[in-house]
């Protein structure tokens, strides 16, 4: 079973949104066994939503479209396909009843525009939109299916969840099973060198991908077939057989997020972490939390973004500040000490620096960041010069941090 | 001046990445006048590479290209279209002396696999990699251009730089005019009917776009043209005779950020701002602090998320604790309360919640977050029911929170 997805929306071809729905759909449906073979972004005119479903439905059993269903004159999406199919639009009833139902709870009056969406291609199935007003439409034709949705996330995904159903009662899917493994401390063409006669001798029904990041190297494996726990199994003898070539370079921590690792580093070792920030506003506590699980190793975290509560609610020293600089070792330095202590943490990382865009001083230009990292034995403390946007200077410094205590971590016992 | 991008890879098709490049991209071209007329996601596969390519060459002027240029076997961007060209591959020298000092500069050695990423077809102009090792293609046939790049988004944006650079050297570029505003208080169906006559009044060279959001709704303008300095003026007279048609429900505060609009709100009344955050873990402290300019008004964060350090840093009474339960709205009352002691500000959020997808209770399910408002005239508490994963239920209830803060500032008088 394969699948085609076509956002409809000037909004994407301008770069003024990513498209995140299409990853959340491909994800989905590959879960689900529907091949995705295609991702494909078109603007809102007719043409050219005719030409992509033309080429689409020549490919695969289904296409999804989403996006151009709103109740305004640039959304075409519903007209366009109704004249694709020869069709002509028809008042939905219960459609109409959910709309009005859906302005009613919000305490507003549906006017005209909004009552219009009720109109629907007479040959279509409507799949209820439970979190708008946009009826999704199920076509089928020339034993293709057509799902044309709204693009608004939460309603799409809902509507998605809906449609698998539709076409689970219809078809046979196949399996699909991914499995992703996480290696360290080698790059791509020397794993590349070193596994090739593994690679090559590879079973034709896995297919094997190299994913390079910056702290690490995934390798992920796809079967596909009808037999879903013989090509786990498969893919599992495989990696097996992996690992004893690769040895080491295995990462014990099986993620690529050097958060989630910090986390699952901090609970093997039994040790816990607080952070005391200021350029980095809270990124570093909030990168940490956002892995389930770390409420057993974070303790908290002081945000100082003022020179006024480093030095009367963290406790550093205002000579410090004074003689050295807020944008120094020094001062990062006592920063992640009274991090500790007032934390009664294990473990800590502080952070002052200029994220930008302004800020530069005589000495020091926008970029600069100081982080330091406080352990029971002693502090380390770095400068280093960042030289993109605000929000990236931010993310950098904080998993720059993160990995610098996940290497000091990594060479102690574990508890176990 | 009209371009298409193609992005090959699979992991964009099974969902395993967001396509983030593309947004970029096309953000890029646009603001430098090349339209981007469709984003194409495909397969490492060459039938697909081949037909994607020869469709968009056939639409429009330039096809950019990223990912599959790796080293090894799953990449093979490189050969599809050296065999599409009827090339061969021949040794660089200069691509070779990069990517050996690039390896040499790592303390690294690089492998034979390495060194043939130098291989590159003998038509092709090479543009220079200066963050990775694989070059950038640049070929030129039957009039049109064709741009193969890496993946690496870093990588990408410089090579997309010193593309631009080179097509200026061939083209005279067309330009294309964006402008969004902002709207509140007000449905996408009830502004298009409140606007209609001058909506189909509009010249024929903008084009509207209606984008709703959660806490705004925006329009975007285009214009196309020749004269730039003459469609920027014609944009700013079509909204300045929009902005007497829809009076107050256009913004003061024209950002579709909630935080940004949080940091503009307490600058322009002069009022300042802290954190208590709990099952937030720092995620208000970080959005506030990610706008420029935030550190006029910014004053800390507490990241409180034992009891332990709730009670003895932050000062809440234990009692209260005992009593209501750490997830209460009397607990993030008092949170809120000393969080303004704490950090001298006059407004200040707390949370505190069971933010998943563990943590449940006998009383509380999962997705129960408390948060409160601390004002210089009282407290605001509430408890709402998140339903989401634990990412998404942390992000809702942090921008509900801000929202909420939002509509008490705005009601300030202004300190002009």
């Amino acid at each position: 079973m394969t699948s085609d997805l076509i956002t409809i929306g000037d909004e994407i071809l301008i770069g003024q949104i990513v498209d995140t729905n299409s990853a959340w759909m491909a994800n989905f449906l590959e879960e689900n066994g529907i091949m995705v073979r295609q991702i494909t972004s078109v603007s809102d005119t007719k043409d050219h939503i005719i030409s992509s479903l033309t080429a689409s439905l020549a490919e695969v059993d289904i296409v999804f479209l989403t996006g151009g269903l709103g109740p305004t004159n640039d959304d075409i999406t519903k007209k366009t396909l109704s004249d694709f199919f020869g069709d002509k639009l028809i008042l939905d009833d219960s459609v109409l009843k959910h709309i009005l139902a859906f302005f009613k709870e919000r305490g507003r009056e549906a006017n005209d525009l909004t009552k219009a969406q009720a109109l629907v291609p007479s040959k279509c199935k409507i799949i209820k939109n439970k979190f708008g007003t946009a009826p999704a439409m199920w076509f089928e034709h020339d034993g293709k299916i057509i799902v044309s949705m709204p693009g608004v996330p939460s309603e799409m995904r809902q509507i998605m969840k809906d449609a698998l159903l539709l076409i689970k009662e219809q078809k046979v899917l196949g399996e699909i099973i991914h499995k992703t493994i996480f290696l360290r401390g080698i790059v791509e063409s020397h794993l590349a060198e070193m596994i090739s006669s593994w690679e090559n001798s590879l079973p034709k029904d896995i297919k094997l991908a190299y994913l390079p990041s910056r702290s690490c190297l995934k390798l992920r494996f796809t079967a596909r077939g009808a037999d879903r726990l013989g090509l786990t199994h498969l893919i599992e003898q495989n990696i097996d057989s992996l690992k004893e070539i690769v040895g080491s370079y295995y990462s014990d921590y099986q993620t690529h997020l050097d958060e989630e690792m910090l986390v699952m580093l901090l609970k093997k070792k039994g040790k816990s972490f607080s952070t005391a920030e200021s350029c980095t506003g809270g990124n570093i506590a909030k990168l940490t939390t956002s892995i389930a699980g770390s409420s057993s190793c974070f303790k908290g975290s002081l945000i100082a973004y003022s020179e006024d509560i480093k030095i009367n609610v963290l406790n550093v020293d205002s000579d410090i500040i004074k003689e050295f600089g807020v944008v120094s070792e020094q001062v990062v330095s006592a920063m992640a000490v009274e991090s500790r202590k007032m934390f009664g943490s294990d473990y800590s990382i502080s952070t002052s620096g200029i994220a930008g865009p302004t800020g530069a001083t005589n000495e020091l230009p926008v970029g600069t960041i100081c982080y330091a990292i406080a352990t029971p034995s002693g502090v380390h403390a770095f400068t280093k010069q960042y030289n993109s946007d605000r929000v990236t200077n931010v993310s950098r410094v904080s998993l720059d941090s993160i990995r610098y205590l996940n290497s000091i971590l990594e060479n102690l016992p574990s508890l176990d």
